[in-house]
């Protein structure tokens, strides 16, 4: 089958946006036509479509940048910070004639790419190098590109998490590869053990499999762990004794909120074992969507590639002049992710109360979801370590599974439908990440506003509760 | 061989990069060190990047929307237009809770393909409609896209000119499909035969090849014709008489320098000889990138589909939801540049001296290069009727032709290595486009600034003279 038809047959979990785009105009012209009087996103994680307010130090530079006459004029000093305006000059100098609408190098401008490499030294304690970087329009087109290249026929195989991010299946299937699942352990809080690892890769060998690259996705998508030092470092061992790439989705190293955990990213963790640029070909994906920031439609991001030859890194280059260079606005608030204001600095103080805000927040959001999902008869949900999201295991009663059978549809699709239908709160089936045949989930973000947890929560008891009474297993002892 | 890899072997005009760069570096550190102290860049449509400015209000409108607290300060009515200031709110209007930071809709935000909308039915007097609207980053992705869609594999053709900007040959290669030649005939200004195109399409069916598509560029890159009514028409007859999607590049469309000539889109061609939109399909691709504001750096662009079934539109919205959404700052200007401001707007007159200014000091570039090259021994250049590019014909001594087997490069790589070397002037060997075998060309664009046009004639002219001199044939009659 092409490649594009095996994207097209895959269920994404967008699938069912079409339907609540048809609620919402619905709410608009009828109200009172359904048992609720708004959506309740909770099905994408995209924090500024719920009311998260930018960091206003970022858009000040991006401002600057994109209409720079404003520099020249006095009257700007009464509408910016003065670092925003410091930050936009150096910046300004950094692009080759100051010419933010030109294309750069494939890679990036090479002056953000210096900025971000010392963000990435000052994070890890460890250099970084701005000509293994590369700037991209997110995460996702740097995923494409490394697929792209990895993948060479059918018998390709990339290790990936179940449950895992859709990007993934996705490039997988779109260059015409072979996904190899790995496993998480929910029961261990959707801990990655090394044992299963072993034993996926044993099975593709088996199967003529080449296994080019491991996808470790840290904080986890839509999992929500945090992973050990201790862990990290065995799958550092894993892919340098199985000759693995290691793809490591940090995208979410901003966003922790449990006391006790920590993001170390893989490059970090690597070079403190004292392996060095050459030991472990490592691709670490990082993105302006994500973090406290937030900025999901500035598409910006970038991936650090090291341990691979400057061949493979020529190639990658060819691959990324294909479209020519990612948009300059995102390259500059790349940057700015990387080196946020420092202490001295004119907004340093709002910036970090703005910054606490958003994150202490999430981390409220997170604990109030997750007792709320913990509460629920047949529910169980682990800790939201880090990310933005919940993953909740329904245990469904028969009787449910066998209505979503009749409704044909996956069981964990049926209980959402319902739920959305009842409440307008959209969450996604678990079963657009994949699970362990037989258990069902919902993702279910920690985003929607402070203000309106409180009624997410007393909708979603008051909806579960009805659906149990009305499919509770009759006649069990 | 794995798609990536036809890629890789294929020669990028941007192979001669890292050497350029070297030179750049060079001439900073060791003045002196070459016969020329400047690099003359003439090799890629990038004009802000050789000094051409934004368009003043397309950058007011992107500031504000960037940071759109500045919208609530009395300051702001200084430094910018009143008019940007009604569109930037107009703008926030659009954006579902006025989140200039949210991932859209994956075809782009509604309002604003509904605003592009309008200025596509101005444009052409027929209507558009904003669900037939793909809101990308740059064209380069939507041309990935339908390639994506329509090639199945390697027995699925796409009909490009030839020369051709190699964006459809990297596309069709990285895809996995087969690209059916057609040659522009350049005795005829670059015309587009339909004798041609019907010979090449029958070639490729005894081959076995499933031709799905006629990729067409209008106003031409690297060919700089622009088609007449007439031509378009028989173009649109074929592709309907053959079945064939016509991807129609439109990214030149602002840029018209010859005086007998107009752009027309195909949808208007088609339109206006009674098809509507069920009778073709036609996808017009369009940039930011070009035209008079040449905003490559923003990535924006759209892909207008008409004459697909609601189930294949379906599938481009599942391919473009692959990477999200575009960006929204290009998404904006997508917007502007299709709705620029209106007689009676504060910018008005000075938007349309700006506009005006670039595209005469274009005119007259390109004919000043024109004229150069066409003063040269050996040397044959078409007018520059549109677009940003001259493609001379170089019709090489026998003794260069074997210099440069013996340095083991095609003879106009040579040739333009030579004139790098002598001169800092950067051209694009016509090798990099396709032509003719045993034809050889060079591209130039016409974008560097006006008051280097002399310098950049006068070493032309130079090094070329120098060159017949060392290399003219001996003992011709």
């Amino acid at each position: 089958m092409p490649s594009v038809e095996r994207l097209l047959a895959m269920p994404r979990y967008s699938g069912a946006l079409l339907y609540t785009i048809r609620l919402q105009q619905e709410l608009q012209t009828k109200p009172g036509s359904h048992p609720f009087d708004e959506i309740l996103y909770c099905n994408i994680g995209n924090p500024q479509a719920l009311g998260q307010q930018p960091i206003t130090f970022f858009r000040e530079v991006l401002a600057l940048c994109d209409y720079p006459a404003l520099l020249d004029r006095d009257e700007t000093h009464a509408l910016f910070s003065s670092d925003a305006i410091a930050r936009a000059w150096e910046i300004l100098d950094l692009i080759p004639d100051r010419a933010t609408g030109a294309y750069s190098h494939s890679q990036g401008i090479k002056g953000l790419r210096e900025a971000i490499a010392v963000g990435i030294a000052e994070r890890d304690g460890f250099p970084a190098n701005a000509d293994d970087i590369f700037l991209t329009d997110g995460a996702s087109p740097a995923v494409h590109m490394m697929m792209q290249l990895l993948i060479r026929s059918e018998k390709d195989g990339i290790l990936c998490p179940i449950p895992q991010y859709p990007l993934y299946s996705a490039s997988i299937a779109l260059h015409g590869g072979c996904l190899v699942p790995y496993y998480l352990d929910e029961g261990k809080g959707w801990g990655l053990e090394i044992f299963e690892l072993k034993q996926q890769l044993a099975v593709a060998r088996t199967q003529s499999i080449t296994v080019r690259a491991l996808v470790v996705i840290n904080p986890g998508n839509p999992t929500g762990q945090v992973l050990s030092e201790e862990n990290q470092k065995e799958i550092v061992e894993f892919c340098r004794k199985e000759g693995l790439v290691l793809l490591a989705d940090e995208v979410y190293q901003e966003n922790i909120y449990a006391d006790n955990k920590k993001f170390n990213s893989f490059k970090k963790i690597s070079r403190s074992m004292g392996y060095g640029g050459d030991d472990l070909p490592l691709i670490s994906f990082q993105s302006v969507s994500k973090g406290y920031y937030g900025e999901c439609g500035k598409r910006g991001g970038y991936m650090e590639v090291t341990g691979l030859s400057s061949d493979v890194k020529e190639q990658i280059y060819k691959v990324a002049s294909v479209n020519l260079c990612s948009n300059i606005s995102g390259q500059i608030l790349s940057s700015l992710v990387m080196n946020p204001p420092k202490v001295g600095d004119e907004s340093y103080e709002s910036y970090m109360a703005e910054k606490d805000e958003i994150l202490s927040s999430l981390a409220r959001r997170a604990k109030a979801l997750e007792d709320a999902f913990n509460s629920l008869e047949g529910v169980t949900c682990n800790k939201a370590e880090g990310a933005m999201y919940l993953f909740p295991r329904l245990h469904l009663p028969q009787k449910a599974i066998k209505a979503a059978e009749a409704a044909k549809t996956a069981p964990d699709a049926y209980y959402a439908r319902r739920l959305l239908d009842a409440t307008g709160i959209v969450v996604v089936p678990g079963s657009g990440f994949g699970q362990v045949p037989g258990t069902w989930h919902i993702r279910s973000t920690i985003l929607p506003p402070e203000d309106k947890i409180p009624a997410i929560i007393s909708r979603l008891k008051a909806f579960h509760e009805a659906f149990m009474d009305e499919f509770r297993d009759q006649g069990v002892a």
